[in-house]
C-alpha cells in the first residue's frame, strides 16, 4: 500500500502526477526535455541511459517502462534492452553510448564518482559538452524519479509485459506537460 | 576543472543554468514549487530538508547554498543549522520536522528504506499526505540536484561565508524561472 492517498489503478509516478499537479508541470517538463526534445543523443539512446540508471536503482516501475520506451523507440525487444543493462562493455551498442551509460552508472552511485578519465574517454568516442551534460542530468534526474515513486511506496506491477504499451505511448507522445500551452518551454 | 566548459564565476549550479537554458526552466521551476512556493510547511523547513540531504550526499555546494537560505529564512545561524544536522533527535525543532527530516534521509538512501513506520510516526506528529509526498520529493530532487552539481565538477566555495547573501537572495526571490511570465506555472 503506498504511503499517501493516491488514485486507483495508477501505477507508480502516474498516480503521483495525478495527485499533485503543481508539482507534476516541472517534473514533466524536465522528462520532457530530457527524454524526448531534440537532441544530438537519440531518444531511444537517452531511454536506454534512463533505463539502465533506473535499473541499478532497483525502482522497477522506471526500469520497466524507460526499457519499454528504449525498446519502442530502437524498435528492439526489452530482453535486447535488459542485455544491454547486464553487459554495456559487449553490448552491441556505439562506444560513445558505452561511455556514456557508464558515465551514468556513476552519476548515480555519487556525482563525485565520475573521473576527468570517464570524460576524455567520451569526449574520444566523439561526445559533445552537451551530451555529456544530459547524460548526468538525466542519470541525476532518474535519482530523483526513482525515489520519488519508492519513496511513497506507489504500485508497480510485476510483469514486463505490463509496461509494454506505455512504452510505445511514452516513446510516441513524450512527456510534455498536459495542460501547457504548445511551445511554452 | 568542471568536466565541461562552463562561465567562470558561476559557481555550482548557476554556471549549469547559465549554459542550458532549456533545463534550467524546468529545473527552477521545480525548486521553487517545493521550497518558495505556497505550503504548510515554511520555506526555512522545507530548505532545512534540502540542506540536510544535500549534506549526506556530500554536496558541498547545495547543502552550504540552501543551509544559508534555511538560516536566512528561519532568522538562526548557519551554525544552529548544522547543529540540527548533526543531531536531528535532540534539535530544538518539532517533533513532525523531525520525522519528515528522518524520512528525507531515508529517500536519499533509497526510496525504499522508507517504511510504513515511519510515515506513521509524522502522521502522529501532525504531518498531512501533502507534506509528506513533499518532503520526498524535495529529498529525492535534492539526491538530483547533488548529482548534477558534483557529476559535472563544477566549482564549489569552501568557505560558508561565501554562501551567506546567495542563501538570502535564495530565500527572498525563490527559483522562479527568470524568463517566466508572472503566474505563468
Amino acid at each position: 500500500m503506498a504511503h499517501i492517498q493516491l488514485p486507483a489503478g495508477l501505477p507508480g509516478i502516474t498516480g503521483l502526477l495525478a495527485v499533485s499537479p503543481e508539482t507534476a508541470r516541472p517534473l514533466r517538463a524536465l522528462a520532457e526535455v530530457l527524454l524526448h526534445g531534440p537532441n544530438s543523443l537519440t531518444p531511444g539512446e537517452r531511454e536506454l541511459i534512463a533505463a539502465g540508471v533506473s535499473a541499478q536503482n532497483d525502482c522497477r516501475f522506471c526500469a520497466l517502462s524507460h526499457g519499454a520506451a528504449a525498446a519502442a523507440n530502437l524498435d528492439v525487444s526489452y530482453d535486447w534492452v535488459r542485455g544491454v543493462q547486464a553487459n554495456v562493455a559487449t553490448a552491441a551498442i556505439s562506444e560513445k553510448l558505452k561511455s556514456l551509460l557508464d558515465i551514468a552508472g556513476k552519476v548515480a552511485q555519487d556525482g563525485k564518482l565520475v573521473a576527468a578519465e570517464d570524460v576524455a574517454r567520451a569526449r574520444a568516442a566523439g561526445a559533445s559538452d552537451r551530451e555529456i551534460h544530459d547524460t548526468v542530468l538525466i542519470a541525476a534526474a532518474f535519482c530523483m524519479y526513482n525515489r520519488y515513486v519508492d519513496g511513497l511506496a506507489t504500485w508497480q506491477p510485476e510483469d514486463p509485459d505490463d509496461y509494454r504499451e506505455m512504452g510505445v505511448h511514452m516513446a510516441r507522445e513524450g512527456y510534455a506537460p498536459r495542460d501547457a500551452p504548445s511551445g511554452a518551454r
